[in-house]
């Protein structure tokens, strides 16, 4: 805590002014702390580096003349309604739509329990206010979304990572984790869970476990916060049955347009047991008011009018051209040691680099050959994730991609001879900071 | 508390349904509590309503055609930087477009210190989220914005009032009440104050009293929150000198085109010393990212190409008028023992019912007559209020406005004579809630 207050206050002081409320911030502030790799990622946003680093879709694929002449539409028949403020929960109509966008993964769910967020980044925000005292546990995959755990600390939450493998999170870790958290006296207050395509691994949860890990939590009186941006992004057959869809009352949902339509409206939502609700529409009218009325009817506008299965379709598709470049040009490039994961949706694959390599250390190195990723520290609450790395596919286009993974073989080839020389990985760096960073690099 | 918690799983169990979690949440949710009167403000929305209670501009007044092109060219010309993921602090040019904007109130800023915000209510949430421990006091005029009331209670802030007349808020009861708490050892983290057409007194704070306000704080080491959404819709004159010019280092201005331009996009923004900003920046990214780059886009060019300082004035002639008809018809029809305040400028009117009168037992009387208020004790944190109720001019047309008053003042003369023959006000509505609704209804 102590270590994390002084990085606070060394940012603060960047630029040689000094902080006159240093000692007035709330405890909460102590755990929102700017991550040592940002000013790397300001370099590495530079147009010659190749990023594998960020999670930002492809938008450019999207009919922007449609787009265009959808939003002039909206103001021309509903102008008044979408420049004025909005209900908390989000737009009725939306509502509706939104629950035929879930009955793709089998949830059947009523409008009124749905509560239209800034993102789904606000409704994690939301979830842990109403549910997270100080010290509260949250279960998290290990690793987990960077943003879910920058928000789980600054409410103070402490996250207990739960075990996780190719097919995803693991019910037996997870029971065994509960357990010991009751014996340690911890109150657990949710599972915050990704089953597909997860971020940053890009394993998804075996249909199978999904039971066994509803029946786990539901003995345990755990609540389950299932994150599914990307569940209708999967490259093989049909979107995987949903966590709530045989849970409506131990499970929140939370779901997002970013990554199936564009994320500049920040529409997401959460779906919720109908009490939950009730306390998530009041936190969102302390925290926001409304969300933007105009961002909630253009999503609703293209949902009626366009083509948006055909749309989510082709982005599927383009999204697998670029997940077959990633994979074909790891196992081609990547030295003998370097494992990684095969994604069957999503944006991301994670990758395990040999013994004695930190991936810290290698960023500051890839970027000066100009290409980026994301050191696996930020996906961890504790200490672990100096060996993993997170590579996206999203963003570059696949002989970017190619190109990028070049880069990155190359820089790794080198370290390895440097550590076979002299016993170590260079030393640059490798004084970790485990706090999150922004996804959006 | 205890009383606020059983309203909570009141509300929770509307519906018959019963809240598994209401032993789960955060302490801090006992603060989030749906106000009683929302059901009366269901009612109070059909259209044979005159609704004097609503703080919605009258965005119909906007050039609608021309707020179309402007969408549509922008997704012509910039769709893939709309449509994509944006930086937490905000759009560049916009925060340098906002400063412009705020150079109006005397204010020299640097668009590197401002944050762009979900509206001016996101920057008080983050503002209280970075400041706020459970127990911390928050210093605010009583009455005050119910939705900041809401978000101080929602962080488990103790709001103290500081008493205010018709030049603003009382430099000597403020420096008292710090005294106050001085003594008794409490922590006072911020002044909240809305210095121009105050919401919802209607009054403005006297420029003599701005520099003793800050002189105040300074010594006191009290950072002042000056939150004016208002300050540019002033019917006489120029705009006033903002508490910010003077003091860049102790004040944190909060400002918002919500009423300038249209709230549907949702922008506002936070000017904070530059170690606050850093603070509120990462307290932006953990709460949703960031804010759509389609709004803050929109309302960029919005600002590039329209003429929007004539926007404003003719916002300022329309609300003028209707702040006309207001008042003439209270002078007009108010029964004697009524009195009410004078705005200069903004939404709204504060009205102080004669002695025994209960604003909050008048409001369903009103309603069934047709016209609705917001009732005095929304707007003050402890028991006080209920002998004042808050009348809105800005949303409908003047002869509307007249008509409701003509209504209200009906239904306070029928109540003035069960006063006077039985002695009492009539009993219906009395249980007082004194939590905040939201203040667009």
């Amino acid at each position: 805590m102590t270590e994390e207050a002084d990085h606070g206050q060394t940012s603060a002081t960047h630029g040689s002014r000094i902080d006159a409320y240093v000692d007035r911030y709330a405890a909460r502030a102590a755990g929102m702390v700017a991550s040592e790799i940002r000013a790397l990622f300001a370099v590495a946003s530079r147009p010659e580096v190749v990023s594998l680093a960020g999670g930002m879709p492809y938008v450019t694929a999207l009919p922007l003349d449609v787009v265009g002449e959808l939003v002039a539409d909206l103001v021309a028949r509903r102008g008044p309604v979408a420049l004025q403020y909005g209900s908390g929960q989000g737009d009725p109509h939306l509502r509706e739509q939104i629950c035929e966008v879930m009955r793709l993964e089998g949830i059947e769910a009523d409008p009124n329990d749905v509560v239209v967020t800034v993102g789904s980044q606000q409704a994690l925000d939301l979830i842990t206010r109403i549910f997270i005292d100080p010290g509260d546990v949250v279960l998290a995959e290990g690793p987990s979304y960077v943003g879910a755990l920058g928000t789980f600390s600054a409410y103070q939450a402490h996250v207990v990572h739960v075990a996780m493998d190719e097919d995803g999170l693991d019910p037996a870790a997870l029971a065994e984790t509960i357990e010991t958290m009751a014996r340690q006296g911890r109150r657990i207050k949710f599972l915050y869970t990704i089953p597909n395509f997860q971020n940053p691994a890009g394993v998804t949860l075996d249909l199978s476990r999904r039971r066994q890990i509803l029946d786990i939590c539901n003995r345990a009186g755990v609540l389950v916060v299932e994150d599914n941006p990307y569940g209708l992004l999967g490259f093989d057959g049909e979107p995987l049955r949903a966590l709530r869809a045989d849970d409506p009352e131990g499970v929140v949902y939370l779901g997002s347009f970013s990554k199936t339509f564009a994320p500049g409206f920040r529409v997401g939502w959460a779906l919720a047991p109908h009490a939950v609700r009730d306390k998530l529409v009041l936190a969102m009218e302390s925290a926001v008011l409304s969300h933007s009325s105009f961002s909630q009817l253009a999503v609703g506008q293209f949902l009626a009018t366009q083509p948006w299965r055909e749309q989510i379709k082709s982005f599927r598709e383009l999204y697998r051209d670029r997940r077959d470049a990633m994979l074909g040009s790891l196992e081609a490039l990547m030295p003998a040691g370097c494992t990684w994961t095969r994604p069957a949706g999503g944006f991301f694959v994670w990758m395990t680099l040999p013994e004695g390599l930190d991936s810290k250390a290698l960023l500051p190195r890839a970027v000066a050959e100009r290409v980026a990723f994301v050191p696996g520290t930020g996906f961890y609450a504790d200490s672990q994730g100096a060996q993993h790395l997170r590579l996206s596919f999203c963003y570059p286009e696949p002989d970017r991609i190619r190109e990028g993974v070049r880069r990155l073989a190359g820089v790794i080839e080198q370290e390895l001879r440097v550590h076979e020389t002299f016993g170590t990985s260079s030393p640059i760096g490798r004084n970790g900071v485990h706090t999150p960073a922004p996804d959006i690099a």
